[in-house]
């Protein structure tokens, strides 16, 4: 594998918060491209609130919607990145209704029968004050399967507090160690599987 | 129990399509809601993406934030009623963010230290062109359960499809005769457990 | 509501350990319990891995099958508790096993349409040195909600640890301070709720 | 990718019947591992409910306990394919018995870091006579990923009826045409991946 082949990611944040507001997903999103960009990774972060995205399942919902210059960064990527903050133990609405935009792609193909998502390869970055960060890296690895991305081996970093604590991940004075070593891991194996990928992407649908 | 006390409840329809356009969702709601009345439950009905919710998860977001004015019909309400389209496989964006938005309630107690959704019951209603309806229910029972919110048993009514087809519950020329036993059984526990808990409330949190 | 009513729960303790190993699930369970005695109810502990449990939909599987017994004891019962540890973000398999055996109370109905689970209350504790309570919450209301059980607010009970930490609940030196007003609210909540339902069944399936 | 490098696949049918009854997810697994055939992928088909499988979280749990010899089967192979009926909505206390002895993987690493899991790709298949399969796919494919394993785009292959019938996938009088397609593309992309992962394994973890 050539780690020389430059990659291109795009982290879509989805906290709630408007920009320039603090963000602990938007940290943890941060911590975890740099990992990324010691792999030859191009970044690129766009954080879905401060954008006007429709609700629905079609590409273009029309009157102003932004999906689509979203959804080409996200085409014009090796990598999707989502960081995404727990609330009541689930991942946050901007999340999935971005989610339920790329159900979209479900019925775009390329010229083979592929999913146009082929062969990106996802990663997952979750915080939370408190518990949640494995069922939501359910959720987002199953979205994102069911709509053509790869998911490397340990494809998720989180962190969250004991039960029912309030400490967020933006108020820690430095990143814990394991999540450290977990950005590392995703960071590593996710650049590594989309190299290979973008050199032999899936056979056709024959 | 005496079942002449009426009752109110109000449904949040959370279908991602404008009014007037049709949708699933509103069709098993309304499905639904008509058993209720036979119980003596006044119904009202919100969809939600015809209003302005912002994102976050306090009361009132400000800037025509219209979340305010439909708590409040909750609140006034003895029974919650939330139903939702399946999109790969989850909820729909629309209810995830009114669940978030409830999330505020977590820091508002009555007099006696209980939270202001006591001592309400919610009832789900899914629809699916294919396969989901657990998974919503587990998640939408947790998540309101946690923000204070009691479930009468079997408080689930859900359709879909066999596996991968693309026929909506709409289209169906009749309501199947399981979800019709489903509604009634749905609206039968949930209304005789409001009344039972409207009656007596939960004990003060000492 | 009376609560000179004495009532029964049994406790299903679903750690993978046999007795007599300590388990953080089994220490849970008995903190949460001792609570309900607080509230005239008797409770009686089986912790599943000590039995033979067979795998199966049936309420008999005969072969040795210690369900049938443990069944008696929950039909016996006002209230059903279920204490699981976490493992990779879900429940215990011994705790899902105990479901699928439940799911044989969809055949059975009383003389007038009701499961025999009807009007039995559940709550559920969850342990785990790391993240999964909120989606084991999940888990565990809709299929025991989908059997027939009802749940009052606030029905759940847990800790954990900081993220990918490896600290066991049974070696913390005092139950924490949240832990401690959780099982207090699940307590006093599900009593109730378990009483208004004794004197008042759901009404007959027509 | 030269598809004449021959891979091997071990698949656990998680069904909860005994052999030789028949059972639904014997059947999906079967033909699925027909495809997979036709990417020279040689099968071994392992029904867990035949052996003793010991409770516990450790490689070897003693007393009998057959999972050492299974693993010996999962870590020879290139691919891990998981067979599951749905029963609640849930994926078996079988296949979930079978997660929890793969969280021993969490603590044995090869000479420079990697679990021993890598780079093994796995796929999910799942039926139930309703509703469940997509829920399923994530908690499967959070769990395997979890403790090492990567997953291939579009890597869950599912089939159940419509909401609330009853009809079994052993039923059916031919594979329902999505199916047979869904069947062609995990095995495709699972094996393509594995070959490339085969190749080219993760990086050392520095």
């Amino acid at each position: 594998m050539n780690s020389d082949v430059p990659l291109k990611a795009v982290a879509l944040v989805t906290t709630l918060k408007r920009s320039p507001e603090a963000s602990s997903a938007d940290k943890l999103a941060h911590d975890l491209g740099a990992e990324f960009e010691k792999h030859n990774v191009e970044l690129e972060y766009v954080r879905l609130v401060d954008h006007v995205i429709k609700p629905g399942v079609e590409i273009d919902m029309k009157n102003g919607d932004e999906w689509p210059k979203i959804r080409t960064k996200i085409m014009e990527s090796d990598i999707l990145i989502v960081a995404t903050p727990t609330w009541v133990g689930q991942m946050s609405s901007e999340l999935l209704r971005a989610i339920e935009r790329l159900d979209a792609e479900l019925s775009k193909t390329d010229g083979e029968g592929r999913y146009q998502t082929y062969p990106k390869v996802a990663a997952v970055a979750i915080v939370g004050n408190e518990d949640g960060a494995h069922k939501i890296t359910a959720d987002v690895l199953q979205a994102l399967n069911d709509v053509g991305f790869t998911w490397a081996a340990n494809a998720a970093t989180y962190w969250n507090g004991e039960a029912m604590h309030t400490t967020d991940y933006i108020d820690l004075h430095e990143v814990p160690e394991k999540v450290a070593l977990a950005n590392k891991m995703v960071a590593a194996n996710t650049a590594h599987l989309a190299r290979l990928l973008k050199s032999s992407n899936y056979p056709p649908v024959k």
